[in-house]
């Protein structure tokens, strides 16, 4: 980053905008990951004009640009390690601009957390389905940038299922709206489309017009509990296809069972090779038990050993504490996690889990499952210990072979993490070289001089 | 078309399957708009490998490629404008490959008929929701490149909210795939996301995997009298922020309520402003009658003279009669329909409608609108006669006001019959420069030689 540069920058931003000191390189370094790349600078635009003149110059002097929103990823997408200056919009770009009651839908800037936005609609009897686990921190912003997921996507969806439309600032400076606040609109490609999803790499946005649902009056929570993870894989999309649709549908298999209870005691069935633990809603409390009832009947044709519904609040807290405290508790299985958010469609799910347990075996690696069953994604975390390399190398070996066999059952290698730089060099196993130069032409009609978070992606 | 390029087709595809005579360039140069453009040949590929050599062969030799569905498009975007071959895929690539129970999946080819699929998926108790109003003809394919919507988009969504994954031949030949058979995917770039709604000009999709959902149990209709067009219009987005999603909340204007009664002598209420016409659904009995309990209130809060709910079948179609007969009936005002499906915020719709009267008035037309108001969706009709020429250009001057009015509220050209050929000049109301540039810029990325059905969506 040369004097020029900074000068450029700091006269644009002022000195409380454009940070140059180590301090700063160090405060924007991390994600989510174990990766840490020093950013050449961090500019804190005030609104789109200033992201649209930084663009502008950044493009014709090839600086780099990353956009980051809270850096709670968990693939490296909001990481400098081409150097450049980071975007970051949580001091002035983080504002929520608009509810609106008549049409239902929220307006936000990118820094706008997701709980904040959550809250505030809540408040108002809607909701906003979207909530990734890191939902406490991170910002819509990023949540568009990876299309994040979380616990309610088998009934609502997911980010992309409820952006309506988009500003955002091209490579070149030029400001672009896409979308409209209307369910249809069929007039030009489909912008915002492309741009979720895209990590940063086509473009900035800096508003987001958000789609708000009513918030259902009645949620019920029950757990049943399997004698072995095929019964339970068998049940989840079982009970889809009989027609009931959970808000979530979550599992934890035998290994992330024990490591919760040994950690926190709450009388969980440790001899149990499965449970699944799954929230119903809805505005008619008669909806909601005729739903439980088929989900009962479902689990006990698919072999459940017990069924447990919540009777109120806490209980249900209760239901949900071991699902909440796994991801923590199973680091008893190895001081480095290789976590992966792989996804079948759900009828393979049975498959997928017996491949990892073949596969873990095969590279003597420990690997406790859980997640989102219900929309077929599940949190594969193969533990080994940092210090032991071989370890390390067997446990990198095993993920790509877990990344093969979901390929082969039809499923992504990614949920809803993304690709960035974590699961770039897998991009091969899921796509032809015609793809990969798909999105090489799409980088370059957005981007034509990469300086947008470039060689992320497996994009070269 | 010279004979090289005939003797290529008739050798890769058979007699049988590439035409070139005067018979099928007439019947293949038509769509529902009033346009007619032959076509230079008409094919018929057997599979995707023959797209493929198509594509590859036309995009080497610059043989423009016209994908074509059911041809009842209504803004040209299957017609042979500059002309080129249609792919036609009727014949051969037109059927339903697999229904996946497990899953709540099918996967149609882009010849498929609409109305085929919901058939088959319905006789096993699940629910295809597009329902455009060309159900009847139109295919999956055609539905897909524009983006169909249809009457029960409040409630259920338009085409691209089922649709997971497609397969799809790139102008060079490529074949790609985009997507999975999952709820969640985000590697890679959303290909699929932007194929659909562009009316083929960047990929010929030749497969495509439809999520499906279980059919709803019941399903009521009820219909409100309105004094206003301002009342019913305010009760349509009131009803929304109330917390109920109807299915679908369709509206007709006095101008065609009474071409309606006029021509079927069913009673209507002819001094109405306007009527709405309601269908609710669910699981449970219960539910229906809640949400029918708050339509009602809502409506009579904004002046409902009436309010009727259909007690069986029978009466909830002969409700519906007027609906789905009113845009035959209206042709009573005017030998030319210019019908336009401009979309607005739903609270915008009184501000709309209030708009198209009075720019009816400043240019001395008549302007019956209905439509499906629950998703802000508006079919205007501007009904001229055609061998008034004033009339004609005044009518398309109204159109112009109308769109600017459109755009002004936040609203779009097109909520669901895309842009193609009629709307390409009005393109600049809607998008500015920088924006049509992008949309250039993709279409190159996709189709350098511009081949795929090129010149429509305004592109140069």
């Amino acid at each position: 980053m040369n004097q020029t540069h900074i000068d450029f920058f700091t006269n644009l931003l002022g000195k409380d905008n454009a940070y140059f000191d180590k301090a700063h390189k160090i405060a924007y370094c991390y994600d989510a990951t174990k990766k840490r790349y020093e950013p050449d600078g961090v500019l804190f635009p005030r609104d789109e004009n200033d992201v649209s003149k930084i663009l502008k110059y950044c493009n014709e002097n090839g600086v780099i640009v990353i956009p980051r929103g809270a850096g709670s990823g968990f693939t490296g997408g909001a990481l400098a390690a081409n150097g450049g200056v980071v975007l970051a919009f949580e001091k002035h770009m983080n504002k929520i601009l608009e509810i609106d009651l008549q049409n239902l839908v929220a307006v936000v800037q990118p820094g706008c957390i997701n709980m904040d936005l959550q809250n505030a609609v809540e408040k108002l009897g809607l909701f906003y389905p979207p909530d990734p686990a890191s939902q406490n921190y991170s910002t819509i912003g990023g949540n568009v940038s990876e299309n994040a997921g979380g616990m309610r996507a088998a009934k609502y969806g997911i980010t992309k299922d409820y952006v309506m439309a988009l500003r955002a600032v091209l490579a070149n400076g030029d400001i672009i709206k896409a979308g409209k606040r209307t369910i249809k609109d069929v007039a030009g490609y489909n912008i915002a489309g492309i741009l979720i999803a895209s990590e940063g790499t086509l473009g900035v946005i800096t508003e987001i017009t958000l789609k708000l649902i009513a918030k259902p009056k009645f949620k019920k929570t029950a757990m049943g509990v399997f004698k072995s993870v095929d019964d339970a894989m068998n049940a989840v999309y079982k009970t889809m296809s009989a027609g009931v649709t959970p808000v979530a549908m979550e599992f934890l298999d035998n290994l992330s069972i024990k490591a919760v209870e040994e950690k926190y005691h709450k009388g969980l069935p440790v001899d149990a090779g499965a449970i699944l633990i799954a929230d119903v809603d809805g505005n008619l409390e008669l909806s909601l038990e005729q739903d439980l009832e088929i989900i009962q009947k479902v689990f006990k044709e698919n072999g459940a050993l017990d069924f447990v519904i919540a009777k109120d609040e806490e209980e249900s807290a209760n239901l949900w504490f071991a699902r909440r405290n796994c991801s923590q508790a199973i680091t008893c299985y190895g001081s480095l996690k290789l976590n992966e958010d792989i996804t079948v469609p759900r009828s393979k799910l049975p498959k997928l889990l017996d491949k990892i347990k073949e596969i873990s075996a095969k590279f003597g690696v420990t690997t406790p499952c859980f997640g989102h069953t219900g929309d077929g994604n599940v949190h594969t975390n193969v533990m080994v210990d940092k210090e032991n390399e071989d370890e390390v190398k067997r446990g990198y070996e095993a993920i790509e072979e877990i990344f093969k066999a979901t390929v082969e059952l039809g499923g992504t290698l990614s949920g809803e993490h993304g690709i960035g730089l974590s699961k770039a060099p897998y991009m091969h196993l899921a796509f032809s070289d015609e793809e990969m130069a798909l999105f090489a032409n799409i980088k370059k009609a957005f981007d034509p001089n990469n300086i947008l978070n470039p060689f992320k992606m497996g994009l070269k």
